[in-house]
């Protein structure tokens, strides 16, 4: 099966790569240029890891985006927080309809390019803070894009009942260099260690019992996680 | 109710302008820049309409789309075909997935401004031959809107019920200037009068009765409609 991956250059989305370009035809990998503080660290792990697989890496300028659309993740918007993803404080770095916005684009070019699907790395671990992970916006999303497209483009969410440890675990089967993969919000030199998504990065790796090859900032005792709702 | 218009500078989305602009507060107007053949002619249009209704034309550069899609609407495609819609050779001038990739930047951005929906000038003369013009693509995407947003952004298509004869009948009530309108695919220096948009556009005039204001390069006789599937 053709297939089109969304890339970001992040932990998730590196491994969604290693594991389509495993069994599928993988067309070419986007990745999205939108004003995000970390792009200018994710673009070239993405670059990266499809040199390394022969992967056509599309780069997809948004400046619209970057320039009116409201949240912390953006270099337009204000310091991105430390601690836990489920902390309310998170919701400041939600970018509005982001993946809506990046399947849509996705789906108009593997239609254009006749590949018959679009992958992404959605995951059991994502943030119920972030209303375009859910099943009730990826459902109807997947039925417009196969409805809306002549090749009635798939959406395929290969780890959709895996957690980021699962998704370590998997990537490290098939040998993914996670030295070369970015996920910190803030998008430093090195990984802040403290921020929601350095967090979450740090725990897969403990809890799968794989060593870290990140440098880290600061690694300070990792916080529990606040119960749902707090 | 705050809400984001799509508008082309086409002939029905400058009239869904208007239309909602009498009784909704319209934010902002999107106009995408995609390389569209017409986009030069049809922009202008846009930003003439929004200055008359004091609104915001918010113009969406899309590179991405104009250097990578294929479709004979866009300036990397082929020559835009005469004669009616049905015909198979409008398929070519299908841009793979637009209203999703339209309705998903509206969507984030509606979001961002704090809006409260978004208005697509979707009606029931849309055509057959493109996917993401059809209720089975609409459902779903005005569903994954909805859920994928925290503000619950709603999709509008005021004139779904309607004929392009009887939105230019509702422009004409509001007094929508037409000659301000681009709808020719070829987006020359006049409206050709003979690809589909423009057969539509004349039809449209002519069957609500209401005097043209467009300067065609030429006007042979309308044709007749070909039998559905044809």
């Amino acid at each position: 099966m053709k297939v089109v991956v969304l890339l970001s250059g992040g932990l998730d989305s590196v491994t969604v790569l290693h594991h389509m370009a495993a069994t599928e035809q993988v067309v070419a990998a986007l990745s999205f240029d939108y004003g995000a503080k970390h792009n200018a660290r994710e673009l070239p792990c993405a670059a990266d890891q499809c040199r390394l697989l022969r992967i056509q890496n599309q780069i997809v300028p948004l400046t619209f985006l970057a320039e009116t659309f409201k949240s912390d993740l953006l270099k337009t918007g204000g310091k991105i927080p430390d601690g836990h993803y489920e902390e309310q404080s998170m919701k400041k770095t939600v970018v509005p309809f982001r993946n809506g916005i990046f399947l849509s684009l996705a789906a108009g070019y593997a239609e254009s390019v006749e590949a018959e699907a679009v992958a992404i790395a959605a995951h059991a671990g994502d943030h119920a803070i972030y209303p375009d992970c859910r099943e009730n916006f990826f459902n109807p999303m997947a039925q417009a894009i196969e409805a809306g497209t002549y090749a009635k483009i798939q959406l395929l969410r290969p780890f959709v009942a895996m957690d980021k440890t699962s998704i370590v675990r998997r990537g490290t089967e098939l040998k993914v260099n996670y030295a070369r993969t970015w996920s910190c919000y803030k998008g430093g030199l090195l990984h802040c260690g403290t921020c929601g998504t350095c967090i979450e990065r740090r725990e897969a790796f403990l809890n799968s019992c794989i060593p870290d090859p990140t440098p880290y900032v600061n690694t300070p005792p990792l916080p529990s996680k606040p119960a749902p709702g707090t």
